[in-house]
């Protein structure tokens, strides 16, 4: 019988989750029944989503309950196989949780192929957050060329890719990230201008960056660049709403005037189209689509990508801390075990653009 | 040289209009020039949008300046034409104002048939108000069969076209009105369910109406309706922002807390679609369209349709000031002078619906 050491959901947070809000546990697997398969976790996907899903309320997701493993996006192993689907050695895309094994159901895998791409890529420029970048901007802000895009948190998973995508597609890119360093890796991904939020003349700035106002605002942050941005929406601008992560750990509304009446004012005279959406909706139409466009854009070279690694399960809730405050540097991803499709690829594959 | 009496823009309300914001003048008339014609106003629509052309700030046109004539469409006949387009005798839909004569370019006008329909519809049940109606559905709305649509000023021009069209593409409609006689004509309009916004049991009564939640809300008013929907609205409800008659006299924003952040949250985590409109955007690539169906709709007696009528232009500010008070009951319209066909028409065709 295998053991899995993982991180569960200790107890829901007030605010900003602590590390009393985790408990690592080594807990015994179920057996492996027809049809599905033991995992070895290579690698876990730590994403601003999963504060969502630590509190008690539904969102567009059940909330994992008090005393679960963590949900989450990995890499793994199959280590057994009672499935058709897979043999030992295969590697897979999972949702196997905040853990080193797990037992599932093989049909809700996705088989990866180590030599067309690092298998870590599935978990971001090829996975999730580059998916949720991909249909934000084919099926909401649909960008046209010459408009101008703006998207912050613009060095993360999604942010990254919307603004290499947007500009593949022919809009002119801003991207706003926080330091200098960031900002610096921003120019490198082609943004047409690169901003620093953190920066005194940050409103001026954006006013500049924009003469022509702004046609599609890709909205991952909310908060005060949001609210930079909003006086510089174009007549019938987009605002795909994909994640809001400088609110999720507020407790409480801000205090008034209440701005609700202005933005249904301003959506009404500016006739903005503002849809939320999660990439999961979409993946059953526009996958493939996605798999096939960015695994071409990557083989043609006209999308860097970036991802930051910490080593070890029991270090993901300190790293996810990081991600919620804007820590991380690039896509963030747990390093859970060991990738056995690293020596297979030659130096010049290996992650070109990590820097770090 | 023709005259016309007008009334004008006198000066910029702050908050509700008043009497002193208008100023009837008789005004002289240019020479009607090639391809140019002389009108003679029958109807003048009122619309809660002209509330918007009073203030200063540009929103989705330019405002009306002070000293113009205010701003309107018009069921107008030709008394002289400089236009091989039209001829003295002709009736036309213009955009004349608030005026009893205009000269206006014919290429501006288009034709009406007082054969196929009583020439004020154009100014409601088949003008611009049933087109915001047809076009905020089937362009953002989208009912399907058995969902649920909630459309407040729902004896408006606008809302109760909402409703009957929303009806007849299959969704179960619940219709808002504002008092015991309005609501009695939301069930002759077939809506579903209709409430009372000012029943002090209206949260509760909206609960009720919506067991399955709502999934188009047709947003025209804003405020306390808006605030009382929003906890119902479904994943994937659409929100069509039409006008937001609640707010247009408002001179500053509510108090806090600020529930914009808030809003931008369940657009997200519903997945929400929240677009503002407006008809004019849609005119080149639906109006034919529209006018096709509503007619067939008309014909077939699956849409009724209320006109409420004021005489003389010099009224026309009083009842635009109960028009922004929900005072009107229907279609608001000005009748300027004398309807020419309404001889023509027999006693059936001649206004069905209008109870008052």
């Amino acid at each position: 019988m295998t053991e899995t050491t993982a991180v569960v959901l200790a107890s829901r947070p007030n605010g900003e989750p602590v590390h009393a809000n985790f408990r690592v546990e080594v807990r015994r697997l179920p057996a492996v029944r027809d049809r599905q398969v033991l995992l070895r976790t290579i690698y876990l996907s730590l994403d601003p989503y999963m504060r969502g899903r630590m509190n008690g309320a539904r969102s567009y997701a059940e909330p994992v309950e008090v005393g679960q493993v963590m949900e989450g996006g990995t890499v793994s192993e199959i280590l057994e196989s009672a499935s058709p689907l897979f043999a030992p050695g295969d590697i897979v895309l999972a949702h196997a949780g905040w853990q080193t094994h797990a037992v599932q159901d093989a049909h809700l895998l996705r088989r990866l192929d180590p030599s067309k791409a690092p298998i870590s890529t599935a978990l971001g420029v090829l996975g999730m957050p580059g998916f949720a970048a991909y249909v934000g901007l084919s099926e909401i802000g649909r960008p046209r060329p010459g408009e101008t895009l703006v998207v912050a948190a613009a060095t993360g998973a999604v942010g990254s890719m919307v603004g290499q995508i947007a500009r593949i597609q022919g809009a002119r890119t801003v991207g706003i990230a926080g330091g200098p360093s960031k900002v610096a890796w921003l120019k490198e991904l082609s943004f047409d201008v690169a901003l620093d939020h953190r920066s005194s003349t940050f409103a001026d700035d954006l006013s500049a960056a924009v003469p022509d106002g702004i046609d599609i605002y890709f909205e991952n942050v909310g908060g005060a660049v949001w609210d930079a941005v909003f006086d510089h929406l174009n007549d019938f601008a987009r605002v795909p709403v994909c994640g809001l992560i400088s609110q999720y750990n507020e407790t409480r509304l801000p205090t008034g005037p209440d701005r609700l009446p202005l933005l249904m004012s301003v959506i009404n005279t500016k006739r903005l189209l503002v849809r939320g959406f999660t990439q999961r909706d979409f993946v059953a139409t526009h996958y493939e689509q996605f798999q096939s466009d960015v695994s071409g854009w990557l083989a043609e070279g006209h999308l860097k990508y970036r991802e930051q690694f910490v080593d070890g399960i029991e270090n993901a809730p300190d790293a996810f801390f990081g991600l919620l405050k804007g820590k991380n540097f690039g896509k963030l991803i747990v390093k859970v075990s060991d990738d056995p499709t690293r020596q297979s690829l030659s130096p010049q594959r290996d992650r070109p653009d990590l820097a770090q």
